[in-house]
Order: structure tokens, then C-alpha cells, then sequence
């Protein structure tokens, strides 16, 4: 059931305990660098075919590349301050117009370009990022292993948007309807939940588990509970979807129940709360479950199945 | 005259420091951060067909893509503590292999995996990774902007024979002679000169610039006088090269002085000091010129002519 990306990260932490001798610090949307300054750190790559289509305007998929990896950083409470980018291009691409988007959406966020590699690259175009930032004191870093059984599960903003978006580029729509094209420019242009994550991580408790819902709702959902030994039931009813989704959904012939659970790329925030708390409605965070012993369950008009992992694997044989 | 590259950086530099009413913070081999706990960082890319042929064995590419960036760390005077890769193959890539090495490589210089992120690229291997350090007290960031007129010009090692090695590794030469199969290992697995870098950083007078020579000798150097703002003249005898090299040459076919000044990927430091002082002998480093007013010459058998930019520009039209 576990993807081949998963698989392969639980090898390689497994293999890096072994040999370092104590945990390992991968594992998390980000990493917490031992040591002074509470340094948080995390790469994203967006790849031409895979993350966006050729043909993409290099400014988008700059800022694109900028938004992913600051929804890493918000996954674990920390401040953007530093980006570094490698930027593997064909010929023909338009390297100032990318770097003035990345430049660019690094100072929306406070982020100083600290670095840049860039190479012909013979394939399409390959861009990857690091981001550091720090914690601030009095600010605790967010785990994927923090929730607890009884605890409320909460997401960020809305789901399966950013997929149909997909759908409507791939389909090349360019009269879509207005819902439509909020729908690509969701998927084109996700907004990093800084403020959310801002909260999660200086709220006095210490109880609860956060990630950033890039792979699909209910692949992040499995992750989050194998990270801190739980289970979760989903209740279908109160996903919360886009206005218009249904619609759109039905233009798209797809399911708005399976692209919400595993269209992906939402980079909404996935966490868990205390049963009694909840973040200040300004979030617009909506509760859409609770985690339980073991197991991940979807809950459809009071019949509980099980949720199988649906969505991305970016090692899928 | 300038690379296309060099122009990109420094475009990029000038609409960096005119957004931000500041210094950028990069221009260097890697960059220093501002705040605390002086952390250093770089980051650089090693792609199939650009870096390294396809077909190279995953842990080959590992281990090179972790020394080209402490080359980088080197260049600076940092002491390497953190990487991330970002690591977008092919499906049938073997990504623990290359995942192994890559560890196992960090680990030989006290570097801990902080981070990675895998995904299917449609394209041949592109791997990228960020690689973060720190200056301890009393260490100076080694700059390209150091190096004043009257310096002596310094190379840590030999030159031209990792691109020999290339060209051997090319032509696919099984059963290479010994000198054939060391320039072949010396330009698959460059050793980072960690141990020189600490050095110059360490030594008590800040004169001085430094660089790791990585697109050629002749081209690193402009770069270094450029941003130095003198001139240098290398003495063409002077040039370090390796045993056998000259036959090597005649072998490929190749001109020995071309390869040295333009072949590139060396990962030596290229650097200035003043002109009474000198590198222990240890560290194998030679005199190979001197800084001037301006300009950038060769010297040969006493004549002086022009050096051209040799080398490697990653954007070249």
C-alpha cells in the first residue's frame, strides 16, 4: 500500500539511524538542524512534464517552485529567510524572467536569494529549491509524528481544487468559465499557509501533528498517521470544497469526492488539534475528522470504509 | 567575452541589489549568510550528458554531485555540515545506490543528510544539492573580490587532467594504460580541497582572493580579476600538471596547455597571497603567476599574449 517514494524514505531513515547512531533528521516536510539558530531547512523541485506543463510560462513555475517549498517551511512553524536555487534549463529558456519571478516572490516572503546554479539542461527544464528558515524562539517545530489518538483532524483551505486546475490546463480550456480558471490558477499559483503554520507552531500547546497535503488528502493522511503511530477517520461530508467544485467536476467527468481525496498538490495544511481547540476562524481551516487507534478510514453517510492511499507517487513503477 | 553565464549573474546581481537597497548575497563560490552562527551555503547540479555521460554508475554520481559542492565550501573556508539533494531520475534509477554513496560521501567529511526530495523526471539524471557550512571564530569568508595587484596566483593541484579524463571516459577506453585510468578517476571523483580552503581562511593576514577552479582555469581566473578589479599573467611553464600528462595528451590528441588553461572541472583552489607568503608544501600547491594592474596574460617562454576565457560557459548559445 506504501508508495515507492515512502518506501524508499523509510529505507534511507532506517539506513541513516544505523549508521549515524541516533535519528535521523529527515522525515519531516522539513528539517530542524541541530545546533544554534534553530535552522529549518527543505528542498522541492518542479519538473517540465511532471509538475507543470511544457510551454509554462517561466515566471509561473518560478513562482510555483517558490510557493512549494515555503509550504514545506509552513508545514514545520518556521520563518522564510534564505532560497537557493539550481536551475537546469533548455537553450532557448528565459533565465531572467524566471529569476526576476523567483527574486521576486522570495521578497514577497521576506527570502534573500542566497545562491544559484545554472546548466544547460538536454531534458526539459528541471528547477529545484532550497529554503531556510528559522524558528523563532518560544516556537515549536511541527512533526508528521505529533498526533495523539482523540485528537481532531483539520485541513487548511479546500481540496481537490489545484487537480481539477490541472485538468482544465491539460485540456487546454482557454474560455473556461470563471470557476475553471480559478481552478488552474489555484493549481498554477498555490498560496503557502505561513500564517497557519505561524500559529500552529506558537499555540501553548505541544500536543498535535502537522504536514502540507502535496501527494493527495488521503496519501499525506497515511503518512501523518504511520509518522505518530495512529489511525483517522475522514468524514466525507465536511471535505471542504471550492465553490463551484461540484460543477466543475462534472465538466471535468471527474469525481469531486476522489480528486478532494487524492487529486493532489493542494498545499493546504493537514493537522491535528486537541478535540476542545480550534485555529481562529480567519484561517478558514475546516475540523474534517478525528484521529482513532489504528486505521484510515473514509467516512460516506455514516458507513466507514477503508481510505486507501490515493494519490501521487513520484516513484510509481 | 564574458560567458553567457557570467552575464545571468551579473544581471542578476545588479537587479538584486537594486531591489534590495543592499549587497547580494551572492557572487561567490558559495554565500555567507547574515545573523548568526556563520553558516555558509552553495548549491550545484550534476546532469546526465552535461556532467557526466549516461550510463555512470548512480554512486559515481553521488559521490561527485557531494564534491563538487564541498569543492564549493572549500573555496569559501567553510567547515561542510548539512546536505539536501533533490534527485530526479528515470524509473529504473537506482535510487538507493546512488542514496548510499550519497550519505556515505557525506559522512567521510561530517556532513548529515538534511533533506531530500525524489521525483521521476522524464528527462535523463538530474541531481541537485545544497550543501550548508559554517565559519568557525577566527576563520575569514574567502572572497573572488580579494586579490590585489603585486599577489602572488596560486593553483592547489594539478590541471587538465580531469578533463583528459573525460575525454577518455568518452572514447569509452576499456583497457586505458594506468595514466588513462587516473585521469578517469580523477575527473569522475575530484578530491575537495576542505584542508587548503581551511588554511587560507585560518592564515592571520586577510589579503587575498580564492575560487575553486571548476569551468577552467582561464575562465575562473577572469572571473576572480573581474571581481577582484586587477589583472593576472600565468607563466605557461609554471602550470601544474600531472605525471603523464603531456604523453596523455599526444594520445588524445589534444594540446596539453589547452586542456590545462580551458579544460575545466579541476576542483583546485585558484587563489592570491601576498607575495612573501606561501601555502605549506604539504597542501602541493604552485606559483603559477601573478597579479597586475589588468588584464588577464599568458606568458610563453617569455612572450606575453592575451588568455582568452577558456572554458566551459553552462550558457553558451
Amino acid at each position: 500500500m506504501r508508495s515507492g517514494e515512502d518506501r524508499l524514505l523509510e529505507w534511507l531513515r532506517g539506513w541513516l539511524a544505523k549508521r549515524e547512531g541516533r535519528a535521523p533528521l529527515i522525515g519531516d516536510d522539513a528539517a530542524l538542524l541541530p545546533g544554534r539558530g534553530r535552522w529549518v531547512v527543505t528542498v522541492d523541485s518542479q519538473i517540465e512534464g511532471v509538475h507543470f506543463l511544457a510551454g509554462t510560462d517561466p515566471a509561473i513555475v518560478a513562482r510555483r517552485l517558490m510557493a512549494v517549498n515555503l509550504s514545506d517551511l509552513a508545514a514545520c512553524g518556521a520563518e522564510p529567510r534564505f532560497a537557493l536555487v539550481a536551475l537546469n534549463a533548455p537553450g532557448d529558456f528565459d533565465h531572467r524572467r524566471f529569476l526576476k519571478a523567483f527574486a521576486a516572490a522570495a521578497r514577497r516572503y521576506g527570502v534573500r536569494l542566497a545562491g544559484g546554479d545554472v546548466a544547460a539542461s538536454p531534458g526539459g527544464l528541471v528547477a529545484a529549491a532550497t529554503l531556510l528558515g528559522t524558528l523563532p524562539a518560544r516556537r515549536r517545530f511541527l512533526r508528521r509524528s505529533g498526533a495523539r489518538t482523540g485528537q481532531a483532524l483539520w485541513v487548511g483551505g479546500t481540496l481537490g481544487e489545484s487537480a481539477a486546475g490541472r485538468l482544465v490546463l491539460a485540456a487546454g480550456a482557454a474560455s473556461a468559465p470563471a470557476v475553471a480558471r480559478r481552478a488552474a490558477r489555484r493549481h498554477l499559483l498555490p498560496e503557502p499557509q505561513l500564517a497557519l503554520g505561524r500559529w500552529l507552531s506558537a499555540r501553548r500547546g505541544s500536543e498535535g501533528a502537522a504536514m502540507d497535503v502535496s501527494d493527495g488528502l488521503a496519501r499525506d493522511l497515511h503518512r501523518l498517521c504511520r509518522a505518530s503511530g495512529v489511525g483517522a477517520v475522514v468524514e466525507a461530508v465536511r471535505l471542504p470544497l471550492a465553490r463551484g467544485f461540484a460543477s466543475l467536476c462534472r465538466e471535468l467527468k471527474r469525481d469531486p469526492l476522489e480528486l478532494a481525496l487524492g487529486g493532489g498538490e493542494d498545499y493546504v495544511l493537514l493537522f491535528t488539534l486537541p478535540a476542545d481547540e480550534s485555529p481562529p476562524a480567519a484561517f478558514g481551516a475546516t475540523r474534517i475528522g478525528k484521529t482513532i487507534p489504528r486505521g484510515v478510514r473514509l467516512d460516506v453517510d455514516g458507513e466507514r470504509r477503508a481510505l486507501p492511499p490515493l494519490g501521487w507517487d513520484h516513484l510509481a513503477p
